[in-house]
């Protein structure tokens, strides 16, 4: 879990992006993550504009990100003040010669960008090519790592968008203090007595209707008890069972006896 | 991680999707980690056909996914054969004494639907609401579970096909082996086109019985619905539960009927 800090020293570099639809996009990701700074090099000329202007007052995070950004002529300006600068890429390792980066699985990678960042005054930026192209081989040697995002081989290609979103989650994410577990862990359990008198109710209930019949009892009992018990029901639901099978049952039983 | 079996049992359910991009930036991650199986409830008219023509040629994978996505008129249908349903949601736990359903993280999800996925002939659909609203507390109704991204508190809002597209990731590329899966994984579990037939008919059994009254029947049923999804019943205890209901309503029906 990178602290406020750390977050505060990593760096989404966007190169050459084409659509302000993907600034947008990759603002508001870094944003639901905690990531702040965005620098943008040669972005299509209208679409940094475009972006700024179309941020949604809703999103306000991605405002405040949109607004902090800012503009670069050159991938080496952009990361004059970084300590380790990590291109993304969708090719793979396996048959490229040509590759002189050492290549990280994103995962691999944002552990890597978690333990520079315990460094002081360390800086990471994390590199996204142009939407057609990807980085060129000049960006590339700005960089120090690669990163893949680990997509299947038949459909490497990914929206821009959503190769942010998925590299803020795995930086970001990934340790973070766990939910507040009430909603799942928080309801109390059903105790026995609560099950067995379900259990008898139902059974009446079964017989009153004419599903168990005579000489069948024992095993029909034997296997709803058995199930009741295997499905953690928790007090709540025992107790709206029981009004349930309660009212069936008056309603079952013959009218002189009610 | 996932087998090729596994990932085909994984259906994406969007429901009321306003933008085509979004659907089109949902199918092309789905492709992008291996998922096919698209489902579209009531999308807003024009977007899903706007999605597949805009389909780009390069994104192979993503027109495949948009040439099979079929449409449904509620969710219902769309999980009909879904054994394990999970709702997206951007709600935290804290503070939500509202939330019925227990809330998983993102992480925590996609080791679940791997354990469940073990199970032969199981399937896990995941749910996403639309841009404004997310899922409605009708739709919720039939998940058995929530999963949460973990976004920062302060912006939790996330863009659909970003969301998609972490969900995707998370499942796809992350969902480790599961550990002796066999232990949970004996019994086949229950479809949810059978869970809501036993819904159904329990909901029959509590009008006649006079347990539903008129004016209450809508929070009966959801809190029976949510009820039954949130018990994890195997295949054979929802047949169980079906004979006991079909008798039991049998002798509730008037005699004329009957």
């Amino acid at each position: 879990m990178l602290t406020t800090d750390e977050r505060a020293r990593v760096v989404v570099v966007l190169v050459a992006t084409r659509n302000s639809l993907n600034i947008g996009a990759a603002a508001r990701a870094m944003s639901n993550f905690g990531f702040e700074t965005l620098r943008l090099v040669r972005p299509w000329e209208p679409s940094f504009e475009e972006a700024r202007e179309a941020a949604e007052p809703a999103a306000v995070g991605a405002k405040g990100v949109l607004q902090e950004a800012k503009v670069y002529a050159a991938v080496a300006e952009a990361v004059a003040d970084c300590t380790l600068v990590i291109g993304t890429t969708a090719v793979t390792a396996d048959g490229r010669r040509d590759l002189v980066h050492p290549l990280d699985r994103l995962d691999e990678s944002a552990k890597r960008v978690s333990e520079h960042l315990a460094t002081p005054d360390s800086r990471v930026a994390i590199l996204f090519g142009s939407e057609k192209t990807g980085l060129t081989n000049d960006d590339l040697t700005h960089c120090h790592r690669l990163l893949r995002i680990p997509t299947r081989r038949e459909h490497i290609s990914m929206n821009l968008g959503q190769a942010v979103g998925i590299c803020m989650y795995e930086l970001g994410a990934h340790g973070e203090a766990p939910e507040d577990a009430t909603a799942s862990a928080g309801e109390a359990p059903a105790a026995s007595g609560e099950v067995e008198r379900l259990t008898e109710m139902l059974i009446e209930v079964l017989q009153r209707s004419g599903y168990i019949t005579p000489g069948a009892e024992d095993a029909t009992e034997a296997k709803l008890r058995r199930t009741l018990r295997r499905i953690p029901l928790s007090r709540h639901d025992a107790h709206l069972a029981l009004g349930m099978a309660r009212q069936v049952l008056w309603r079952l039983r013959p009218r002189a006896e009610g």
